[in-house]
């Protein structure tokens, strides 16, 4: 099995650790340690208050060390898209991960087989979605080829993915994901675990109502659709799905027994432009570009982070004020530079000036990044607690 | 000095060479060598031809494999935007190395520094820009600190970046690029080698007049500029700019002497959105990223490549026909996913289908993948001839 194999981490990065905040170089992405343990803290007690598994997706975070940070706080295991992303992660020492995602090719599907037997052996357990004939097919054969070459006779569990409104993968609700229920029933390696129903385009309707009736809609689809299910006397083990934006509506729904909410523990720019639903914990940004100001000019200053630094397919990052400096607007001034521009009146920024920028979006920025810079103690006068490897990073297949 | 330090390659990407392309798994960053080869020799033709220098940006493809076949070609050096990348270009064999950007940061300068020397007694060369009195007056602190401890006398070359319309960084044509000009001679270490000064807005000006229109004025920015400096006696030895939608127009300037085009080596699918100068060489596409389809439905297919594995800071994808299929239109399905819509009565691609998308824009596209997997004989019936490290992936600071 293809296994990622990562360097030691350069010196200079090693070296940080214990350093103050101002040692860092730039572009950097960093991580307030503290802010992200308090927002861990309170999706757990959310999940208690509940009653709901959670299962945060790790594509987000991309760190196998996080995701055990995550298991220690309660979470019941992690999602990833990606199988890639599933080897980072077991190699991690992780052993309950979900693809949440459908893999078709046979290649990948050989990985996913033999992770899935390594697993269990190790008392653990490897969970996938479908969506097609041809995908439960697929992976029935890569399960048997997989049990015959190692004598085992493990199982994996899979979830039917059904389009509760995301319009992209997933079964309509109802008779197709009920058809796909027998063909998965057929195989001995493969255990029907319930339905995959996550709507990934309600997390960013801005206001909370919108929210709830998208959600509520999804749920009373995947209620439904466990019905017909459950009527040919097939249980219906656990309904999955939700993001940060809405999880307060599934958790609340009696539908959904899983959530898989991942930007909590850093948030974004995007995700702060939703308006909050009162019954959402108040989750605190804890994901920063740290840059400094390289060039200034007389109406703008230009900073050393551009779009190789931080995703813009959700927007530009915004700037963070730690001490309580002029505002600024951040312009887009391509893939290594950033524009900064003062309100009317505020004064441009200094050559050398460090500026702190929340991404617009935590996951494809976390995926630029080869580490993580880990502070205690603030941005302004803390400290560099650890270097966190984004193990994951660039796992495509 | 940091030193780039890579881990050997997964096995499944060394046995991938000599097999077929079907054996590329997905999605991948694949790069058309033959087309490849046919782009760099149109370029060196093309240099030739005008008596120009080139000087490819490495910031595009961040290999330092392909700098040396560029070199071999008769680029006289590259380009790159950051200390990390001149690093690992220097790692890789590259011995004349220009930091065509503003770098501040001490701990930086430390190591431009150390790596100026290191260059320079190797017989090689760093030139890095400079647009600011506190650039110039840090730059000179770092070498004469470098110089101090290794004992040499190496120069670094210092080129004064000028604003042509970019609207990023530089100093106005005119009186203030002269000022900085006096500031660098003032240190032994420093040498002043030119103007650097790119008009990185006028790349995308679709009509070629447009294009044309807005060089002639950069290059009236910058001859004015030279002549201010050359009537106080001190020569310019090179004007250096131009990328690959303008560099006919710098070429045929008289007033560039070298050219910093880089994406001509891929092309993408927003440079194929301006209308070609007559004058330019017919670059082909050259990168792709292979993917395949992971769900059907009725309207739509969704394929396995989303933003974490193609830019999508200048526009989508577009999917390139290699078998006369039936025309897709790709829709942004988020991180890992795209959406493919087939147009009117065309038929929905089946799960399993393999896909050719041609990123929006190579730079970015190429900072999300480890490495590059090089194919020739085509997309089709071509095989694996290597895998390209991306040896600067992620090279931030």
């Amino acid at each position: 099995m293809p296994r990622p194999t990562k360097p030691p981490l350069d010196e200079h990065l090693t070296q940080l650790a214990g350093q103050p905040v101002a040692a860092i170089d730039t572009p950097a992405l960093v991580v307030d340690l503290d802010a992200m343990q308090r927002n861990l803290g309170r999706m757990a007690e959310f999940a208690r208050k509940h009653g709901i598994r959670w299962r945060p997706h790790a594509k987000m975070h991309k760190c196998s060390e996080i995701a055990r940070l995550q298991l220690e706080a309660g979470a019941v295991g992690v999602c990833v898209q990606k199988t890639a992303e599933a080897e980072a992660m077991a190699a991690g020492g992780v052993n309950d991960i979900y693809i949440s995602n459908e893999v078709i090719a046979p290649q990948k599907l050989a990985r996913v087989a033999q992770l899935a037997c390594r697993l269990v052996d190790a008392g653990g357990r490897l969970t996938i979605a479908v969506d097609s004939r041809e995908g439960v097919a697929r992976l029935a054969q890569a399960m048997d080829d997989a049990r015959r070459a190692t004598g085992g006779s493990a199982v994996i569990d899979v979830f039917v993915e059904i389009d509760v409104g995301q319009g992209r993968c997933g079964v309509p609700p109802g008779r197709a994901a009920l058809e796909l229920v027998h063909e998965i029933r057929k195989h001995p390696a493969l255990r029907f675990a319930g339905l995959q129903a996550y709507h990934g385009r309600a997390q960013h309707l801005r206001s909370p109502q919108e929210r709830r009736d998208a959600i509520e809609q999804a749920a009373r689809d995947a209620a439904l659709t466990r019905k017909l299910i459950e009527d040919e006397g097939i249980q219906v083990a656990l309904i999955t799905g939700a993001g940060t934006g809405t999880m307060v509506c599934e958790a609340a729904s009696g539908v959904y027994g899983e959530l898989q909410a991942g930007s909590f523990l850093f948030m974004d720019a995007d995700y702060a432009r939703n308006e909050r639903d009162p019954a959402q914990p108040q989750f605190e940004h804890a994901l920063f570009v740290k840059t400094q100001v390289i060039s200034a000019g007389a109406r703008h200053a230009v900073c050393d982070a551009g779009h190789k630094s931080h995703a813009i397919d959700s927007g530009l990052p915004t700037v963070h004020s730690v001490d309580g400096d002029d505002p600024l607007e951040f312009g887009n001034g391509g893939d290594e530079h950033g524009i900064l521009r003062p309100a009317a009146g505020g004064r441009v920024p200094e050559i050398g000036r460090i500026l702190w920028l929340i991404p617009g979006h935590c996951d494809p920025t976390v995926n630029l990044h080869d580490h993580l810079v880990g502070v205690k103690g603030g941005l302004r006068t803390g400290t560099v607690d650890r270097i966190l490897r984004v193990d994951a990073r660039g796992a495509l297949t």
